[in-house]
């Protein structure tokens, strides 16, 4: 399966590095002639050009596009004309709706893809054949989309050793715009809420005494700006119901603690801590 | 300087052993007796007991109670009748106001204590002598506490590794609120709220899906639930006063999505980063 990877970033270099290494030709698009040759020289790209014209002669049978979320659409229109008609297209957007529907009217063997992996670096450097291993990565087909397509797609993220979930687009967002896109923003209330105090020696000792538990609540609101309002502005409807249902929760907490309904809250709390154990990322390996 | 540690959990454990390896002459009391026995077999212990009277003969000069919050008062109570005039006594309750002021009538010499340490793991079992190793360990003397009683617990701080921080109890309050208490609560209605969904198919995904973002905000929302009773029940006021702030400022970054104002978002996000880097936890260290 020969494989292009257009778009060098994090997710795009770790693709390359890893589907290289389990075997896989695989060209590279970037706009940067550079990180073409940052990747080149990490050997994991047969080739690699500036120019989408330039895959038509490597002929990939697969393709992912790992732009910014706001230049898939663009991207693959522009890269239309340079496919053979079997290939099948992916992407590794963190927002499926807007995307899968227009892509399958511009490329009918479109499958939306989504990586469940990141880090706190972008960019190439930090890119990593292992970034995948383990992690959960989504695929969005459609109804109508071809299963030889999703079949080319599960034998890649299989490849990247990651695990094949499939989900509907719009159930996509919605799971993601709760554990992924809702923290960023209670997140970033609670760093705020903190700034807005009005005592300076409150302030100041906030900040002093703050430790674990404070760092790992505010730490994905202190993330990339550009990521948290991608989110919002890709996922609009699906954060404001999630944020709003959170609202909800939150309220009932305060009335609980204003109205001294403490083995209430006990039980909201024990069942939290329940609760908490049932997402996969928190339940300790056995 | 003898020392006696009233409550051999974590936090007085640590206490014992960080300061008998330092040199000093360290009693314990516990309600077990196989606490005493642990503790004494772990070397940090002259002697241990299971009943405060037989703090008598050792005389100490700093007492410090690590009991839970709700046993401070009644345990000094019960001290009293056994020390000399000249100790001093502290506690390691994580809220002051309900403490400092009825501890002083009962006790002239006493100076509230907070040491700003934790593990998931409670018990004697967790116990370590490098728990406070840099960590903030507030103290709040009010303005009539005697000199040497604030100097003596500052020996005792620096000797176990921690840095000193003075505060008055109310400002101590308000800055725990924050940083400690309202992370707990907007912490634990994440969990409520993801919990909710009504459709079993996006709640599944959610839990599956859920990466290292959502473990960390979610985190102290998941932790003990008694604990988290604690911080309500005793900084009541503090804790309602900072729920409202962050309502409110969660309530703005709501606003901002409903009316496409990404351009304000973004701004509110590159705060919230910004803001994030001036905690002491989330300054990378030179």
């Amino acid at each position: 399966m020969r494989i292009a990877i257009v778009g060098l970033g994090l997710i795009g270099g770790s693709l390359a590095l890893k589907l290289s290494k389990e075997g896989y030709p695989v060209w590279g698009i970037s706009r940067h002639r550079a990180t073409c040759q940052e990747v080149l020289e990490r050997g994991a790209l047969q080739g690699c050009g500036t120019d989408l014209a330039q895959l038509a002669d490597f002929d990939p049978q697969v393709v992912v596009i790992c732009t910014p979320l706001e230049q898939v659409l663009v991207t693959l229109a522009a890269l239309v004309p340079h496919l053979s008609p079997q290939t099948v297209v992916s992407d590794v957007g963190s927002v499926k709706q807007p995307i899968v529907a227009p892509a399958t009217e511009l490329w009918p063997l479109f499958v939306g893809g989504h990586p469940m992996a990141g880090k706190t670096l972008q960019g190439i450097q930090a890119a990593e054949a292992s970034l995948f291993l383990g992690r959960p990565y989504v695929l969005t087909p459609l109804p109508q989309t071809q299963p030889q397509a999703v079949e080319a797609m599960k034998e890649l993220v299989t490849a990247v050793g990651a695990e094949v979930v499939l989900a509907d687009p719009e159930r996509h967002d919605q799971a993601v715009a709760w554990i992924s896109h809702l923290p960023v923003m209670i997140s970033a209330a609670l760093i705020a809420a903190v700034g807005q105090e009005e005592d300076p020696d409150i302030l100041e000792l906030a900040r002093t005494l703050a430790s674990s538990g404070f760092r790992d609540t505010s730490r994905v609101g202190g993330g990339i700006p550009q990521l948290g309002l991608e989110m919002a502005r890709h996922n609009q409807q699906a954060l404001l119901a999630a944020l709003r249902g959170y609202q909800v929760q939150l309220g009932k907490i305060e009335r609980l603690i204003e109205g001294e309904r403490w083995e209430e809250l006990l039980q909201v709390l024990q069942r939290t801590r329940q609760e908490w154990q049932q997402f996969r990322v928190n339940q300790t390996p056995s």
